[in-house]
């Protein structure tokens, strides 16, 4: 299980989970669905959580969604496994990508051999000046992208939020260079801030070159491991389908998610968001007190991170494991960057931790930090 | 859900399928790992159901398993697929196995690339001098096979059990050729004769090169999506590890499988095989009245299929055709050959109909067998 003060990984918050009602939720639908749970589920899964998705989707963008083009995953990561895996070909394989990104994500192209082309990105998200640089480069060179991969809304690590303008360039651009977009919605119901988030891609664009993921495991729990993904042409949504092969995603926790969810989906998330936003609130003002002098950072308004830079003089291996002597740990900036090679930062998860222990994590962290000086050889 | 004399897929039994018990075990597993539901599993998965499928190979094997060398996967389909995703290299790809095997296997090696190639078999399974010829074969060429993929027992769709003489020599015939062995234990606990079945062949190897995977979703549920694989080597089971990219397996399906088995595995089991071996009896007393004049079939002592090998002059589609109109269906044996070439075969599954819907589902079968004679032309 994980320390009080883990601030290294994206997990929900297990102070607004709803134990005991989920333990109901749960006996409901394995009595409703347990012959169900004799089949397999096929490749798009449980019924009634694609309905519950195609809701929230609706919900959210106002763009009617068919549960029949909604195919469950294993998380989302599945999804932007399977997605990478259908629409490269093993060889000449370039993605274009927000140049820090979700290491997961990182992780996986990696795997596969995709050579990842990284797009600078500011608080609005990537910058569309390089993006339509790159693409120029690119075509030029005889070998066009697979697809644009982005995180357009609380942006994994950077907590950036893509620009309703910014976002409807991305796609002019896409559709002047026929290129599908993958866009990775994750973190989109996870905001604290009253103002609306921009639509979500697919919902500004009709044309066929739209996939789109989402999760449960950002407002609900990463345990129940449930996903989703669709794509805006059958054919589309067709290839991936063919290149999936685990034989279907987990029915009884889907039912169960389903069960618990269908009620109450948005009181659950609004539940969740005012506690997170309380330790978002916390991590800041803990980091104002203790680094205020020497760091800078973000102010997502929403999202699971907080985006630190800290200075040169920093030894951030030496900043880790000094961290971690004290039970306090973070992830490294590289790890988020496509070639590893981040500058200086370090990101901060606030999801877990008690807000005691987030203050107190972000003390030791500065103690740790003065110690950790690149310059100052053997000292600490 | 499926129909009452669906005998095309390989699911488990409803009828017995311990409904209330698994709900309140849903229950109280909800209540017990709600906090770790916020985190995640990591590439192996929840220790509970890896510390039990320890158990239960050291029980069948009577071999030490260690849980950390076990990875949970979405069923074993994950696991044949990510081991294919990592031995096989993208080109040159050749594997080989039995020449009629699971058609989900198939269809992955498929969509992967990979050349296969068949050894046939007979009711023990892989013939060992076909094996030996290939082996050598491929080597002469200098193509050597990445690995070979078996289900020796129990096999689908034929049934059969590969026997100790022929798992001895097929082990011998790996280690000359220094090549990888892949077991597909799915149905090796789905058993219905007093005799013990031979070893697992991971169990009669300490060498580095055995892969084995095995599953919960013929002793228990498929909708629950749990399977499992180990290898005997650290190298191979770190690669298989690096290959996967979807942030981990189910926690919540497996804490709650975990939390009714973890007393009564070996029961489950036993009146879960009762009560499939009355279907099985009952498909085979079934097959003897109605077309015991002119089919013949397999009398498998464990899994889920019977294999039938019906009269040349049989038009398979239009048998599937007439049968569906009747409400009965089957697996065409094609599905089931490597090149889609196979012979005059069905397969029938017993699990999912209840005892009288078999009885008149072979009997509407053989009804529609008289109809689709290939010789008759349009009659029927």
């Amino acid at each position: 299980m994980m320390d009080p003060m883990d601030f290294s990984t994206g997990t929900t918050n297990p102070e607004t989970f709803p134990i005991e009602e989920l333990a109901e939720a749960a006996a409901c639908a394995v009595r409703e669905y347990g012959v169900e749970l004799n089949t397999y589920p096929g490749n798009l899964g449980h019924e009634g959580l694609r309905r519950l998705m195609a809701k929230r989707e609706q919900d959210r963008e106002g763009v009617a969604m068919n549960p029949e083009r909604i195919m469950l995953t294993n998380g989302s990561m599945q999804a932007v496994t399977l997605v990478a895996e259908t629409l490269c070909q093993g060889r000449d394989d370039v993605v274009v990508m927000e140049e820090y990104s979700y290491a997961g994500t990182i992780d996986a192209y990696k795997s596969l051999g995709i050579e990842m082309v990284g797009v600078p990105l500011d608080d609005q998200g990537m910058k569309m000046d390089m993006l339509a640089s790159i693409l120029a480069r690119l075509h030029k060179e005889n070998r066009p992208p697979r697809f644009i991969y982005t995180l357009p809304t609380y942006q994994n690590p950077t907590g950036a939020v893509m620009s309703r303008e910014r976002r409807i360039e991305l796609l002019r651009l896409a559709h002047e260079y026929d290129c599908i977009v993958v866009e990775d919605n994750c973190y989109g119901d996870v905001h604290f801030e009253a103002n609306p988030k921009p639509p979500a891609l697919y919902a500004l664009d009709d044309g066929p070159n739209q996939i789109y993921m989402c999760s449960l495991s950002k407002i609900f729990a990463p345990g129940v491991r449930l996903g989703y993904l669709t794509a805006s042409s059958d054919e589309l949504f067709d290839r991936i389908q063919a290149r999936r092969h685990d034989a279907g995603p987990n029915t009884l926790a889907a039912a169960i998610t389903a069960r618990y969810l269908e009620d109450n989906l948005w009181e659950h998330c609004e539940r969740a968001n005012v506690s997170l936003k309380e330790k978002r609130d916390a991590m800041l003002d803990a980091l104002e007190a203790e680094l205020g002098n020497i760091c800078s950072w973000s102010h997502p308004p929403g999202g699971l991170f907080i985006w630190v830079q800290v200075p040169d003089w920093v030894d951030l291996e030496r900043l880790e494991a000094l961290a971690l002597e004290r039970e306090v740990s973070f992830a490294q900036g590289c790890e988020f960057h496509i070639h590893a090679a981040g500058g200086p930062f370090i990101r901060l998860a606030f999801g877990w931790s008690r807000v005691a222990d987030i203050y107190e994590g972000i003390a030791r962290l500065a103690r740790c930090m003065e110690q950790a000086s690149a310059r100052r050889g053997d000292v600490g």
